[in-house]
């Protein structure tokens, strides 16, 4: 049994390691080689707290487990602990024994941000050159070093509902050697990828803000009820997601199903454009849409791959269990 | 974080702390303190397993997590471990933040066990003298020993499928200094106690093997299909059972309940019984029947308890997680 704790994941894990664990399982779902269970989530009457399991299993890299943990909004103020607490916990499919226990809460950060990052790689225009950001929270600024790494970008623009957390972000550009400059939201229509990565019950971003040819990663919906862009915008666009079933009921996509505007025919996998038996962008002018919902495996596949490193490296705590 | 590893659970725990905390979870279940998850279990495609977890919080106890695992059928002859694999997780309520990790199987038999040495401290006649063993696997034989501390039974009968086996409840029964009688299912009338830990998907114990005064305990039953007693036994007796919502739908009163003999609202907690908010058994003519499903607040509440031992014995493992 393998025990890698919180504190060393940020010195282990990569952007690179984690873009490679996401792309490979959204591929194996959709080649139908790994599958996540139903979600459990529940809200426990104390602390108000979120606490519920993700689970998964990816048959083609034989990881078995789940993340398990939640949302305890008290905890920073109260305690001096970050909100989202999640810890990894791997299982060997050959006999259900436990094999792995891993800090889950920057992994999550890591796993979500490669997601977009690997919707940019396989969608955007490979001359994307101005990258928008809607939102600008901690989240925000692991999603927009990741995918700065997808495109030769030149330019950043952002816009916040606080407009005086977009220094976080703006640090991010500077540090990548690039401009910044804050927006309204209909200046993102001089983005040519746009990430949002809000927490909101109403959309921010409209059809009428995004201009033909964008690429744009809806990654801050994962409950019913939440809502970051119009529903026109997915009618418009060609949509992809991590797993369907989430992002018609849970996702970004519950919107424009709700009203009708598409069904489920016409959200696709992403991981099915990174095996090629989806084309994906086939034009220019297309705008295509990635509702990351976030998935399990996800989880599973970054905790397996910095179980790998940790042993590697010699880091890796091992119990008699 | 602690660890309690599977090989120190047996010199830590007892069947009177494993009592113990099962009663005490089934009473703040039934008061409304203490809820359980839904349950995953998913049959994953590879080595015939079947994983899941189980999970719940005690708001009583403040005990909050799951107990993660399952079934590898191929365990014992490919690799000389046992197939029921399962792994229990603690969470701090406070905080969500990984608590305690502890070996699940031992525990697992040890609180299958104590569900139903409750049920017969609550339901049984104070005058029990004879215990009728339906079943004689390993797991019979922990049902017996923790059984046979709750009255001053005088003689243990028992019947299986597979008779060679009996001489392993024999064992206990002699442990005890009792004497044991293999019977035929009739013979099981001269019972005033009866424990059904079988596997099956057809009724054993039929309605006419049973005499009036008699608690039985049905602990085999937790999947869609599985049944151990015939359904008109749970017409004629009183039902009580860890959770309603399993009892109807995977446990032993699914076939009451769906050939009609019975309805929901005749199935009672027994947490209820132990609360003093449901009369339990009230003459000494009645039959009573305990549905034991397990539920995953048994395995936390065990695991909780386990842990409490191996601190205060100096024997979990402190990892700074």
């Amino acid at each position: 049994m393998l025990i890698v704790p919180e504190r060393e994941i940020q010195g282990l894990m990569t952007r690179d390691a984690a873009f490679d664990a996401v792309e490979k399982v959204f591929a194996a779902m959709a080649a139908g080689d790994a599958y996540n269970f139903p979600v459990v989530r529940e809200a426990i009457g104390h602390e108000d707290a979120l606490y519920g399991f993700k689970g998964g299993f990816d048959k083609a890299g034989l990881t078995l487990g789940l993340k398990a943990g939640g949302y305890w909004p008290n905890n920073l103020e109260k305690r001096g602990l970050i909100n989202h607490q999640s810890t990894v916990f791997l299982f060997d499919p050959d006999t259900g024994k436990a094999s792995a226990m891993v800090g889950g809460n920057l992994l999550t950060a890591l796993r979500t941000a490669a997601a977009s990052s690997v919707s940019i790689k396989h969608l955007a225009r490979q001359d994307a050159k101005v990258i928008g950001m809607i939102g600008a929270g901690h989240q925000a600024t692991f999603q927009l070093r990741a995918a700065l790494e997808q495109r030769p970008f030149e330019k950043v623009i952002g816009w916040n509902y606080h407009p005086e957390m977009l220094p976080n972000i703006e640090k991010v550009a500077a540090e990548a050697g690039l401009p910044f400059e804050a927006v309204d939201l209909p200046g993102m229509a001089e983005a040519d990828v746009i990430i949002s990565i809000t927490s909101a019950f109403a959309p921010s971003l409209m059809s009428d803000h995004v201009s033909n040819g964008t690429h744009i990663a809806c990654m801050g919906t994962d409950t019913k009820g939440k809502q970051e862009v119009e529903a026109a915008l997915l009618a418009r666009a060609r949509v992809f997601t991590d797993e369907v079933a989430q992002s018609i009921s849970i996702g970004e996509a519950q919107h424009a199903i709700a009203e009708g505007l598409i069904t489920e025919a016409d959200v696709a996998q992403l991981g099915a454009v990174i095996n090629g038996t989806h084309p994906g962008r086939t034009s220019d002018d297309q705008v295509t849409l990635f509702d990351g919902t976030g998935v399990g495996l996800q989880d599973l596949a970054v905790a397996a791959a910095v179980v790998d490193l940790a042993v590697e490296k010699g880091i890796a705590i091992e119990v008699d269990f």
